[in-house]
């Protein structure tokens, strides 16, 4: 093993990673001793705290606010092929423990053992998003560690995540070791889609909200559903397919429209699908004024808290459509709101939708939340890591209801 | 409907009311104007704000802390059989909805529009606690509400709960109109099982722990499993018939361990359920002792945080029993651990079982977050309606992995 550097911590600022936590913030640095622009980007390192014990191995970014991410407990474990392995190892055991085919994430960053890194796998492709320098580095090893745990037939790397312009990383995607497909197959919940491989949202899709569609398409039978913000039509399949009478999936480009339509006629619900091409928010407001009624809605968002200081100015995001969506609920309905901003508290989000129904005069219970499914763990010394909630409340008119 | 009197608020302590919860404590009431020692016990009276506007209908204990609850934002809807079918008819429509048998949660309190209340139904077979002097006054109007509604052919009360003692209530237990049977059976997930009907725990069945039996069963199939605190055998029955290789199930009393094996049998995998009758805590230290080692283990103990004053105390415990489960796990195991104790926050049990992790130097992960199911919705405004939280994590020896 090549010689690494150390990186020490100020006085005290161990405690947080003894605790558990992997990172390092560029404050709590000793750059006296050790100058964070000696490094390179993702350049690896031996942590040591303030009276020199060392604490493991990280990987450094001195352009970052997270300027250190703790590899290993063991100062020499560096992050190379074997240790990739290793860990691909024991995220693999859990997911086909958990899952009868192959489409889940593979690896959750942090909370998988190899923090900036995710692996979604569809089938025979894998689908890499290296988010810092120090898995920019990594991307062949990771690679080969994939070809050795899994042996995907396709692997392509989408290193465009908008997180890593805070690692002072260029956007690229490309295939690794020859060509795939154009569109990615998904299997899910008995289910298929297709999504677009080099140009879908993220990694193509949203395996986070497996458990939630499912969640949704209990109370789907016999029912009207709208699905605001559809993508590629998760949610709206699911609940055409699990008996809604009628299914309005809202989405904002043509290409997406015909995605949608694609899926729904895929699955043999096409004829219960109706795909309209519109703003989520537009839609809403539109659908409010032409007395648009629905017994089920789902609200699933981008991101509208994308930092800390975007916190207020996204909850009244929140608030305008969740009010917005439970106008259109009839006198008994159902509602499931998602967020998937980490800087939004589950808490906060129930209180958004209590302070919405006592507006409308309805009674807000919640009845289902949602996180994300286990193949998403959540690091519980890492808030950060539970970032998707999902509330399935009922809404009910009755104006004496306390 | 007869004259009730008034209660007047404090200036701005109609605002937490106003913001959708139900509860008014002793401090908040004008007790110049209207002194609370002038209401019996179950007293309905007319909530007023300090400016004298009318908030809703009431009902008053003076010997509790939470000295009214809301029963309508109308002040002119009293308590009474009509009020009560109406609620009664709104919660049976969500639970018709979600379940193909008559197995549920019926009424869950405060989060049902009928604070004080709870009723369990099982088949013919409904339960009824009334938990406040409020709703003892309403006994009989409950049950002439439940005719009308679900029909049911035994009415069992249980007013035996250890919180109306905060109400200064007596406890009680009897069948309204005609002895019942003396055990209940509950049908859940495919399986069934008996449980006493007078002297069982609570109402006789933890229905709020369905979906988590369910969750953990999902991890079962060829498992050795650990069920510490069993009660009637609810998770255990559920692993074994999962497929578990085998389950151990804990409880304390010999009575209760006759009721564990019998659900066994009946559900045919008697031959896969080991009955140990023991306290838990002590099992726990006893099997470590003897090197047992499991795949999966739940932890559901009683609420070790009765009081928020016995909360320190109370953590304590909860760390002692999930260190002493995680230790019985082996390189890679599942732990459920449940709390249904209102004052214990979900990040704290996260945080307990992070530290226990730490300290046996196993990396833990939570896979799943379960609350109680959708028969027992929770009042966003009312924090105590959200009291069982189920954490599944993964236990994983690695001393590397950070």
């Amino acid at each position: 093993m090549q010689q690494r550097p150390s990186l020490r911590l100020k006085p005290g600022e161990e405690r947080r990673l003894r605790a558990g936590h992997l990172w390092v913030f560029s404050n709590e640095v000793d750059t006296a001793s050790t100058p964070l622009r000696a490094f390179a980007p993702g350049e690896q390192a031996v942590l040591l705290d303030a009276r020199g014990k060392a604490l493991g191995s990280v990987y450094v970014n001195p352009n970052s606010l997270i300027c250190a991410r703790l590899v290993s407990r063991d100062p020499q474990v560096a992050l190379d092929r074997s240790t990739l392995t290793h860990r691909l190892q024991i995220a693999a055991a859990l997911r086909e423990r958990l899952f009868p085919e192959p489409w889940y994430r593979l690896i959750h960053g942090e909370a998988d053992g190899l923090p900036g890194l995710v692996i979604d796998r569809f089938g025979e492709t894998c689908v890499v998003q290296p988010n810092t320098a120090g898995m920019e580095h990594q991307v062949e090893a990771v690679a080969a560690a994939l070809e050795r745990v899994v042996g995907p037939r396709h692997i392509l790397v989408r290193a465009d995540s908008p997180v890593r312009e805070r690692e002072g990383l260029e956007p690229w995607t490309g295939w690794l070791g020859g060509e795939g497909p154009e569109a990615l197959e998904v299997r899910e919940g008995g289910l298929a889609y297709e999504v677009p491989a080099r140009d879908g949202q993220k990694t193509g899709w949203y395996f986070d909200q497996r458990a939630n569609r499912a969640r949704l398409a209990a109370y789907a039978a016999g029912q009207r559903v709208l699905d605001a913000y559809s993508y590629a039509g998760g949610f709206a399949v699911a609940a055409a397919a699990a008996g809604a009478q009628e299914v309005v999936a809202v989405e904002r480009s043509a290409a997406a429209c015909d995605r949608i339509a694609a899926n729904a006629e895929r699955n043999g619900v096409g004829d219960r699908v109706a795909v309209v091409e519109a703003d989520a928010g537009e839609y809403l407001a539109a659908a409010r004024l032409e007395g648009e009624r629905f017994d089920v809605a789902v609200l699933d968002p981008p991101a509208f808290i994308k930092r800390r200081r975007d916190r207020k100015a996204g909850e009244r995001g929140y608030r305008s459509v969740n009010e917005a969506a439970l106008r259109l609920l009839g006198r008994d309905g159902v509602l499931l709101s998602c967020s998937c901003s980490a800087h939004l508290a589950e808490e906060r989000l129930a209180g958004i939708l209590l302070a919405a129904g006592r507006h409308l005069d309805r009674s807000v219970r919640i009845l289902e939340r949602g996180g994300a499914p286990p193949d998403h763990p959540v690091h519980p010394a890492i808030p950060e890591t539970d970032y998707l909630k999902a509330l399935l409340v009922r809404s009910v008119i009755a104006s004496s209801l306390p």
